[in-house]
């Protein structure tokens, strides 16, 4: 075909889209407005990073893209087989994500990207660093891009088409916007998160087969209601960690350093042992904050073929489902086999991609959100943990005709994500009434058991 | 003070904005991207106005600003007294809006526009056309905004704080987004709009009392279920005229004039005589479609009293129920008494007007965009001229007690928009009950007579 494209953002998605179009042999070249992050002058590591967990959907789009690049990626994660709620007391309980030993899988995203960046060097893609979108101009046949390379510098580019790949915060999605008619949300959650860290043990923890200081095959969740802590494992045996919080207690702590040292020392006691009380603190206060934004557009195409948005510039969600690069990864996929489904008819494959696209991005943003509360708060009250109880034990039992939500968004990259939520929706409904059928069985078998008690006294009284 | 305010947009909004605080003793600069509306030789006329309905909240804002503005706008209006309904015989039925002979005004967006900037030169205010704002940097002090003034050449302002007027595209929203956290907004409605004209009738109609061909003093609506056209006075004698239709439906008209001129003789026989049928076809096909965008955003400040956002640029709302200058008046007048009320102070001040104007803005924008079914579909139905007779008899019996949602919406200042909403959902349920117990009484009734007429019969029989 040898058309040309031009990727904006060499980020996750950016990196596994400009895979996918070079080998079905599109003429690829990549812009991203940083500098390189692989050059060690460059200190550009912002302290905002969450590190990721990659799970099926995301394995999924990599294998497909190209299977030996997933096997590479997949030797450095570090699997986890669940949650590990920390109690106030330090006590530590284990809560299984699949039924059957699926794991989800920590990764570093810089480590990542880093990886992925070398794999297009592999695969001889151009990657322009240093390039800042600043407009994009529709034509009929070819797209214009204007580049700002620096104080007064623009770099002026033609290509047939533009995939936008730029992030929650993306410049190629805006341009869009001035050209057609996009419906679009932005909506903050009143939350903020500040990155923390647990260094690595200073012994080897033969346990863990690591220098880890706390089970590295599980997400660590210090849930407090309305803030939380969690952590995920690094290959060294230290930990990422990110304390999620509203604004407002965040901006009332970080004004005194005494209240935030005994704010974390009460909320999270054996945490800030692991890291350290001061350095905590510090980071607390002097790191950025950054802020949680739900992005939800539609369509996510320019008409014709000229140009499409995927991952975060389409669908910014809460990392609170552990899903925002896996939904980007299957964005690519999902583009990738509408675009050998009419055999490269881009205008058809971008068009069909909008209209059934749209309900699974929309479910899996929801399903972030709600997943606040489920992690913050839910993960310790006895009836949520009741019915996760009933939900595991039918899934099973009845194995494929049980999904529970968890597994198919996790683990199960063939079911849509909004087809999750319909049947997790049927699910819930039915638990609902099993519950009901045991609390009034028990109920019934109480009272019968009190009459047969009485007519016993009263024989014998 | 003395403070110095860049005004952003030099429409409707921005005008009466910088009257008022230019009357407050504020230094004012109003900045717009076009060049001066007034000045002959541009001719940037945009074939795309809808006309205006002014009604009590735009006049009791321009009173609240300027008295004799007011006066001078009102003496120049088209009072209409309700809705004319033409079905497709060219029969018409008035539909009366208020209770008491209350009118909404029709008047010509660009007449009032230029009367208002004749207005700003009268006080004095500088108006500098042909800025494009492109930036504006957000200082602890000062903030500083960019204009371009043409090729590569721009103009640099600094000012203690901003109010963005400019639209519903508003680069000062777009701006303020990138400086802070705002929730916000755009939705497309499935429908396009195109600017008609029905000319001034060759003669002097007494009835009418000008050379009107139907009359001036209602606001006329072709109703057609999924598309309608509507027409609003000129003084001339001519009418503003406007066609709405889903996208699909006008894309597929325009390809073929044959076909326009069918569906346009079909569906609107006694306008097309009126507007001449070749004219209106020539016009339906070659004049820009206009987009309907409703936006809602949240907060319209940036913290410290820096910038702020009036008018469409904070709540774009579809044009059916003739709210979106009044609302934008009703802004300007709403942030002038928070000025008082903080005494000017400025951060306190626009933090409240987000705090309390939100849930106004939401509800109009909800009000306008049922109002397309309303005045497209609803008034040819029998159970909704039913309920809406019930609802004005009780108008008229209980005076201020009962205030039907018409009423409250386009003719009272005083009631804001969320309570407006309020009020009239309590009236609906009454509505339905009352109606429920004249069903009943009246099969009741029937019973009780076919009862008494079967003893008759069995009496005499």
């Amino acid at each position: 075909m040898g058309e040309n494209v031009i990727i904006v953002g060499a980020g996750l998605v950016g990196c596994l889209a400009s895979l996918a179009f070079a080998k079905r042999g599109y003429d690829v070249t990549v812009f991203d407005y940083r500098l390189d992050p692989r050059d060690s002058s460059t200190e550009d590591r912002n302290l905002r990073s969450i590190n990721l967990a990659i799970s099926a959907r995301g394995i999924s789009a990599l294998e497909y893209v190209d299977r030996e690049i997933a096997e590479r990626v997949l030797r450095d994660v570090i699997p986890m087989k669940g949650r590990m709620i920390h109690n106030l007391q330090g006590e530590q309980e284990s809560q299984i994500y699949g039924l059957f030993g699926e794991c989800i899988n920590s990764i570093d995203r810089a480590v990542l990207n880093n990886f992925l960046l070398d794999e297009l060097d592999n695969a001889g893609i151009s990657v322009k660093f240093g390039h800042k979108l600043v407009k994009v101009k529709f034509g009929n046949d070819k797209q214009t891009c204007l580049f700002s390379t620096g104080e007064d510098k623009v770099d002026v580019v033609e290509c047939d088409f533009v995939i936008g790949c730029d992030g929650a915060y993306s410049t190629t999605r805006y341009q869009m916007q001035r050209a057609m008619r996009m419906d679009y949300a932005q909506e903050y959650i009143d939350s903020c998160y500040i990155e923390l860290y647990i260094p690595k043990a200073k012994k080897f923890n033969k346990q863990f087969n690591g220098h880890f200081s706390i089970a590295p095959d599980h997400l660590h969740i210090w849930p407090r209601h309305n803030y939380m802590l969690i952590a995920l494992a690094n290959a060294d045996g230290s930990f990422t960690s990110t304390f999620f919080g509203p604004w407002s207690l965040v901006e009332s702590l970080v004004e005194d350093e005494e209240k935030t040292r005994r704010f974390l020392l009460e909320s999270f006691p054996d945490a800030m042992a692991l890291m350290g009380i001061d350095e905590a603190v510090r980071k607390f206060i002097s790191y950025p904050k950054g802020a949680l934004m739900c992005v939800e557009c539609n369509p996510y195409h320019v008409d014709g073929g000229k140009a499409i948005i995927l991952g975060d510039a389409a669908h910014s969600m809460v990392p609170f489902y552990g899903q925002g690069m896996n939904c980007g990864f299957e964005d690519v996929r999902v583009l990738m086999q509408l675009l050998d489904k009419y055999r490269g008819n881009r205008a058809a494959a971008f068009q069909r991609y909008s209209e059934t696209r749209h309900e699974d991005l929309v479910a899996i943003i929801k399903l972030a959100k709600n997943n606040y509360k489920e992690m913050s708060h839910d993960v310790t009250s006895t009836s949520f943990l009741v019915k996760k109880q009933l939900d595991r034990a039918l899934g099973r039992l009845l194995r494929d005709k049980w999904l529970p939500l968890y597994t198919m968004v996790s683990f199960r990259a063939d079911v849509p994500y909004h087809r999750a939520v319909e049947i997790s929706e049927k699910h819930r409904r039915i638990l609902n009434r099993l519950m009901l059928l045991f609390v009034s069985t028990g109920a019934i078998m109480t009272a019968l058991g009190l009459a047969r008690l009485s007519r016993w006294f009263r024989r014998w009284m």
